[in-house]
């Protein structure tokens, strides 16, 4: 099955009037085509289109507000929390990200955090954002179902709970880690069961312990944190810090988005920005990571690796090719995208 | 062999003659000796007693500066950057915690960075500082020897670099993360090589990717990421975070403490504080983190498991066992202890 390559602006056009068909004001689903075009174009195929027609179900259902009061509900000078009013999380984390930067410059660091949000695509996202501003950016999220067990137990109470880092640099591309504090995020289950692959041993277990390698079978195991229980700790904390400390929801106040339309989710996220210029002199910290970056990559390597890579240098080698020659789109995706259109009364994608 | 058990406070009060006797001021061998009998009453052994001889050798080399002008070089209102002038690292980021907690109150998130700054014990020592304030600390810093080389390399250029973070709670003991991104800590691989024995496969290879269990051996090869890509990935975000930030040694600058007693480490570290009552009420915050904890224990368990614990949470039982029994040193340490004693003219322990 070929993929067919469609230029990203072709591709955001098309969401922006999806979204606008499902009843998001224009300057909103401007905002969330142009995030979630964003996420294809880095590489994360299971945080972009994909969710288009999970999210137009949940909208259809009442389950989301299309019309948020987004707004900052407790403040200092390096701190807000955002009350998301139940809008997509990512107009709420956007926002959260702004204002984080803003308060950043003036302070040298801030924290925003998020409570009544919604799923807002990968985390790196939101971290990058305060690259454009010259910051280093940290994203902490709980994810919008659960799929791991506390270290020792069977009942699914934690999320994969996603961590993202960027750090600016001079004239490498930035250092952008995104990671799940699991082995693989659940939407890399859901990308594998949609290219109708296996998964390999080490992704998830079943509640016997054994391997499980069927996607289509996800609901019946649970993810594998890193390191074991330094894997499960980590998802904690990031939930404590993200969810907990917002008064967001964590453990079993966690909505499975995949399974329920209706229940407000009560999502909990954290941006932090931290200016380096308020450390020294910017340059020279760009300079200073320019000069890490290239000692990593000439290190000596092991038999047949061809290239040491840096954290998020494949996602942005990925996105300037994307850029380039466009999204290449699986088939049953592009499928289920014009099923969407046809439904709503818009134009196909290719027609966009 | 048995192993004596000796109070806290006789071990305090050993520590305190014995860094006296190396030279520094009273006051300062009060503060180290108090958080490294800190760090042994939690049972982080690695990073306690045991480090005194080795933190003896480097200051008769003339490594440690025994008069540091430790002093904030730059300052917003939500962060600091503090100068160690070289002195231990318990000193430095002691103030630095101080600064993060004062500085948090204020504007409801601050972060604090160190440079030439020294090894200063087990990661939640820091963390945890916020606690006794009600707050939730993070603590970041590049370790003080390279241990593994960048994901598919083979030259050692990434630290363990950990990680802590310490959240408060109701009733409940305080949820509280300490983790090197490597699936053993290098101190764990020491206390090993002292206790005689050997590591599980999995905490180390060689250079041709072999097991490595032999930890006498461990200078022929290299701590395993968690996670692999993942924990390559987190040990250089810490690093940038608290040692390329803050203009410390990273990469091939860090200075191997074990090997070399002279060469200033330029160490770097990084605390950040995170006020809950900015967020909300602070009753409210600790009686969720207490439900979360309630919840999470409360889970089915795998066969074979006794309990669930939360990070931390084996920590916090040790150190009030350790409080209410005493420590219990290994033969071999308490000998050492004895060596340096007599080579120094001050009271044995067990006279202490």
């Amino acid at each position: 099955m070929p993929e067919s390559r469609i230029p990203a602006a072709q591709v955001r056009r098309f969401l922006a009037t999806a979204f606008e068909s499902l009843g998001l004001p224009r300057a909103d689903a401007a905002t969330v085509a142009e995030l979630m075009t964003e996420a294809e174009l880095q590489g994360s195929d299971g945080h972009g289109v994909i969710r288009l027609v999970p999210y137009a179900r949940r909208i259809r259902a009442g389950g989301l507000n299309l019309h948020p009061d987004i707004r900052v509900v407790k403040e200092k000078a390096a701190m807000a929390l955002v009350d998301g009013d139940n809008g997509m999380g990512h107009l709420v984390m956007k926002k959260a990200a702004e204002i984080a930067i803003a308060k950043a410059k003036q302070c040298g660091v801030a924290w925003v955090g998020s409570r009544v949000s919604n799923h807002a695509g990968p985390a790196s996202l939101y971290a990058r954002m305060c690259l454009r501003h010259d910051m280093v950016g940290m994203y902490f999220a709980v994810g919008n179902a659960n799929h791991l067990p506390p270290w020792g137990g069977l009942d699914m109470l934690l999320s994969t709970n996603p961590i993202a880092v960027a750090v600016p640099a001079g004239e490498e591309p930035p250092v952008v880690l995104d990671m799940a504090t699991t082995v693989a995020a659940y939407g890399k289950v859901k990308a594998k069961a949609q290219r109708g692959e296996q998964m390999p041993v080490g992704w998830m277990i079943d509640r016997q312990g054994q391997p499980l390698t069927d996607p289509k079978r996800a609901e019946e195991g649970f993810l594998m944190p890193i390191g074991g229980y330094k894997g499960y700790g980590l998802a904690m904390i990031v939930g404590l810090l993200a969810g907990t400390l917002n008064g967001a929801a964590m453990g079993s106040e966690v909505v499975d988005f995949n399974k329920d339309d209706t229940t407000i989710t009560n999502t909990g996220q954290a941006i932090v920005a931290i200016d380096p210029d308020a450390f020294g002199e910017l340059d020279a910290f760009k300079a200073r990571v320019d000069k890490l970056v290239r000692e990593l990559r000439a290190s000596e390597r092991m038999p047949g690796v061809d290239r040491i890579w840096m954290p998020g240098e494949q996602s942005h080698a990925k996105k300037l090719a994307n850029e380039r020659e466009g999204l290449a789109l699986p088939r049953a995706l592009h499928d289920q995208l014009d099923t969407f259109a046809r439904e709503m009364g818009i134009p196909l994608l290719q027609d966009s």
